[in-house]
């Protein structure tokens, strides 16, 4: 079992190779060879045969050197984020659209090679006005370049498993909250920021209003979805492989409750309120939940509820302490 | 006004040529420089200034180069048709999805620059299972190669116009019915050829059986239709510049019926079934009838029924005549 995984430095990436180097296999399979690659050098985990490479998927010779390879599984997860894809034009669709494209193309080109294809697509390829509830039929209508590119790749993704090139999925990870780590340049850091930072006695901005309603998933749940959407049988989606994936239906109000009744309020207290408008259009076009039946039916599952997901981080991030509590 | 299309030496494209030099003027302003651009060298019409190029847009040096002269109004036709884009991955996407990129790329690197952006789009972005009549919120699902490219380049367009790159619109034409001269590479090529084929006392196949139901326009609507895309205002279309468009909602039956109507018994003698199973796999999962609320509010409008079609086919193509008869 050959594995190649694209941004594999960025952190679902990095969580995603310690997963299955924990699992040891996939597919029912041994993974006996990984290719790791992101613009920085990922690090390949000890015992683990195979390469971690810098490579940049926008230069048009990457993708063939990576596909010649031949992996039987493909994550997908190299993307420029919705912020930077918005200040960069060129930028956003030389990585998330054209990367894309060339890896779609390589592997077409190769003869008698259909790989198992999991790519990170985004509930941004929606876009207002849309129901409160989002169900499995509704159009895409992207309002940002970066949820563009993703509906392209979607398209793809459809198009080149239809014609038997790959047998692949697209999956439309909801906002994963906590994310660890600094925030970056995403337009949805926020979400985030407010509990991550409060947890450990820092101060975050909050630049939208409590009210500002979305669908959100904890890192733990996207590494679940990418392996449980590497291991399924994905005939029963038919023709359209893009699946919105099942997630926590939030408020911020509601994030500041889970909070609170986790770490209490001195960590609620370090939440500063600065409204930012640019944030809060970008944020306001966005998906607010879904009604992910398709997924759930192939047994994809995220956390019940705001709480589960900050114990997520808790236990996974910060070694199961508070420190905004221990003071 | 200078006005540049794509495409140009194709059925559409010459008639759309004639069409403008006929106006004389395009959006209020004389028409001054055509710049007329297709794989084969397009021939420009005697007493207009401008260039009659032979370029490939699937050469990434090709778009640059005529977007630098920043035309005014950019009619983009260029395509691979729908049986070849099928039949040749490669060649398929890389005039139908990277030649249209190709286009969007040169574009957004001018600066000040926001030109009238008229994209051929096609029904084929949709895919089965569909309703009886498509609704303007029906989600693309594209079974074909062509369909995807198709659905990528509305996605493009609704980018960039976003952006203010472009004033964009998509075209889903309808198929075009009766196309004439020889039959080309399209899946759909019977529809017309058993009408245009007959007429001339000419034997034509049918592959597919006569409950076949679809969505057609002459080649004269579909003119008309480009040259009103170029004139109205867009913003109504607010962030979907993809428009489905008028047509005539016609069975196989219907066709045969109005050609009888028309050129009588001895014409519909002369279609000969012969069942093909590749063809009749390719148009079921096409579209059958429309319900293009939002074209119509726009003023679009195309023929109201086959006979109608038939007769616009006979008076642009045939000179009035009606040789099957006259022998």
């Amino acid at each position: 079992m050959h594995i190649l995984i694209t941004g594999a430095a960025g952190m679902i990436g990095r969580k995603l190779t310690t997963a299955l180097v924990q699992a040891g296999q996939l597919r029912g399979k041994p993974i006996d060879n990984m290719t790791l690659v992101d613009v920085v050098p990922p690090v390949l985990p000890d015992g683990i045969a195979g390469a971690a490479l810098a490579a940049d998927l926008s230069d048009p010779a990457a993708a063939p050197a990576l596909i010649q390879t031949r992996p039987d599984v493909i994550f997908h997860l190299a993307a420029i984020v919705s912020g930077e894809a918005e200040a960069d034009f060129a930028k956003g669709y030389a990585v998330n659209l054209y990367g894309t494209l060339g890896l779609c193309d390589a592997i077409a080109a190769e003869t008698d090679y259909c790989p198992r294809f999991v790519f990170t697509s985004s509930i941004a390829v929606f876009g207002a006005p849309l129901p409160d509830v989002i169900p499995d039929d509704q159009p895409t209508l992207p309002l940002t370049s970066y949820g563009t590119q993703k509906a392209m790749g979607e398209l793809l993704v459809n198009d080149l498993s239809r014609r038997g090139l790959m047998d692949g999925v697209s999956l439309r990870l909801p906002t994963i909250c906590v994310r660890p780590g600094k925030p970056n340049a995403a337009a949805s850091g926020f979400y985030s920021s407010i509990l991550r930072e409060p947890l450990v006695g820092q101060e975050a901005v909050l630049p939208v209003p409590e009210t500002t309603r979305h669908w959100f998933a904890s890192p733990r749940a996207a590494v679940g979805f990418l392996l449980h959407a590497a291991e399924i049988d994905l005939k029963p989606l038919g023709q359209n492989r893009a699946l919105s994936l099942p997630g926590v239906d939030a408020t911020v109000a509601d994030e500041i409750a889970a909070l609170e009744a986790i770490a209490g309020p001195k960590a609620t207290a370090l939440i500063r309120r600065a409204p930012d408008a640019t944030i809060a259009r970008i944020v306001g076009g966005w998906p607010q939940a879904f009604d992910p039946a398709r997924a759930r039916a192939l047994g994809f599952e995220a956390e019940p509820d705001m709480e589960a997901i900050l114990r997520a981080h808790i236990e996974d991030e910060l070694d199961g302490r508070i420190p905004v509590a221990e003071d």
